[in-house]
């Protein structure tokens, strides 16, 4: 085996631990540090046994490591950190990351490709699953099949800013909320149809609420079902339960969730469909798996010279992989 | 628009006219001609209308085409046409094809890549859904998925293969067979069980035949549910048709099918599992849908000094749109 490709993590929140993970399944990598915003030697025993063998460095040190590291693997949130982090990391490393604000990506994408060029590094943005794996099959339903349309529907899986939308209501002590998918719109998609539908039209949500002591449930409920832009546009559910439940049946990050591209082909109008879903135990843990093949193309196409920003769109599947050209094709194509 | 992508067509059975068709709605290609071994003044009277301002050209005289030719598209069969065509065509233009027959596609792929690179052109063999797309989908679980496992299912769908075997036995005047894969299999897979399946194990076979007038009913249906490597190890049903039952309800030629790839993450072995799934309502539009992105992706790499040969695997999605990169990235990602 060839050495191991030396990666770090900035952030250690429930991505970066799925990146974590996600090395530990994969021995072509090496793990050389986790940056931080806290105190590393705090941490370090927080995490104790599962985060064994990783160094914790306080991300104010990042510069020193500058050649050390062959990919950062970027974990912060996109509204905040990785704005700041992308730029000023891509100076210094070849970068992945998940920014998933897809209105802005032009917008980063443009801000980090100037940075890498520069600085001869190369920038993966926006990997993950949507964007990433679901875009991919945007791209793919678009070019197969003109003139057809791609629906993307997301779930059954847990919203965090709906969920963090939840606990802002007064009354409630904790919540968790579910975008669920409406069977009807995707059978309508899948019938080909092709309905121009909103995210309202296709989706339902589903709140789990632990009350307050002798909150107002009335009031709870239907300040949910009326908040603007996060529910009062959707067939939203809510349902009262104790903490105990709350953490026993809902402690999990599942989701998931299809892109449908549908149009027809010929003169007679054959109708084709290609679909592509997800369903997912953990989300962090499978992004971070994302993420982890993608630090991988990532690294090899930096070896071959490449360098600014790239997305998923322009990484040959091959890259993802560490086994040789000609394996891959006998064994799996 | 930047000037069209002069291609050509190598055989116009099924596949053939189904590039032809995927041609007609993608309008960065002019098709230059069609070449056939059938008499080219017949063929052009004989599809009249349908195949209007395509010129049939004896594939004797391909020869003259290199030059005006950019790529390729080369729609005959895996068992005595690419063996043969795939070779000599890559030897004076750019290729496109769809080899399925996947224990010999190694050696295929390195005597094309041999003859490619001494020619300065460039081939992609072993395009289309499967080898192609569910090739790729194989490759993603793979790299996502590590210690996991990927799953095929095809169907519902013709298979031409069993079909043409139908139609040997004695007292058969015409048939067809719907490969269709097997519900229970289907589940025990997602679910995550990761059996280790047979083809048998995972589809069932319906056929319909339409009988010699006086034929022994009972005798076909026994010698086509024993015949080896076809039927016999699977769970095989044969119904009895009318020549215009056939006709009327099975004329079409549609497929599709699953991979489906599943595997855990984390130490908690959180099971993750990735769907793709085609639904086609005609199989040879679909897969020619496919050379034609595939051609326009090797049209690309071509003109950036690529040669040899190349799969799916080695092609990053966005060479397969017309768009630019910003607009893909903008209303895609």
């Amino acid at each position: 085996m060839s050495e191991r490709i030396r990666v770090g993590i900035v952030g250690y929140g429930n991505l970066g631990k799925g990146v974590r993970k996600a090395l530990s399944r994969n021995d072509d990598f090496k793990l050389e540090a986790i940056f931080t915003r806290r105190d590393p030697a705090r941490m370090a025993i927080d995490e104790g046994g599962i985060a064994a063998g990783a160094k914790f460095v306080p991300l104010s040190d990042v510069h020193d490591h500058a050649g050390a590291i062959e990919v950062m693997i970027l974990c912060g949130g996109s509204a905040a950190d990785l704005p700041e982090q992308g730029p000023a990391l891509a100076a210094l490393f070849n970068t992945v990351d998940s920014f998933d604000n897809h209105a802005r990506i032009p917008v980063y994408f443009d801000r980090i490709d100037k940075v890498a060029r520069g600085a001869n590094t190369l920038s993966l943005v926006s990997a993950g699953w949507d964007p990433g794996l679901f875009s991919l099959n945007r791209l793919l339903s678009a070019c197969l099949l003109p003139g057809g349309m791609s629906h993307t529907f997301w779930g059954k899986g847990v919203s965090q800013g709906h969920s963090d939308a939840i606990r802002k209501v007064e009354g409630v002590r904790d919540g968790i909320q579910y975008t669920i998918p409406l069977q009807e719109a995707l059978e309508r998609v899948r019938r080909g149809d092709n309905p121009h539908l909103t995210a309202a039209e296709k989706h339902r949500r589903l709140c789990f609420v632990v009350p307050e002591k002798d909150a107002d449930l009335k009031m709870i409920e239907s300040s949910i079902k009326k908040m603007p832009a996060y529910f009062a546009d959707y067939e939203t559910e809510v349902h009262f339960i104790s903490a105990e439940e709350l953490k026993r049946e809902h402690g999990g990050m599942p989701h998931g969730g299809m892109v449908i591209g549908t149009g027809t082909t010929g003169e007679a109008g054959h109708r084709q469909r290609i679909e592509f879903g997800l369903n997912l135990e953990s989300n962090p843990e499978f992004t971070g798996s994302v993420l982890v093949a993608y630090a991988r193309a990532v690294h090899r196409l930096s070896g071959e010279g490449r360098k600014g920003a790239l997305t998923v769109f322009d990484i040959p599947f091959a890259y993802l992989s560490p086994c040789p050209a000609s394996w891959l094709r006998k064994e799996l194509l």
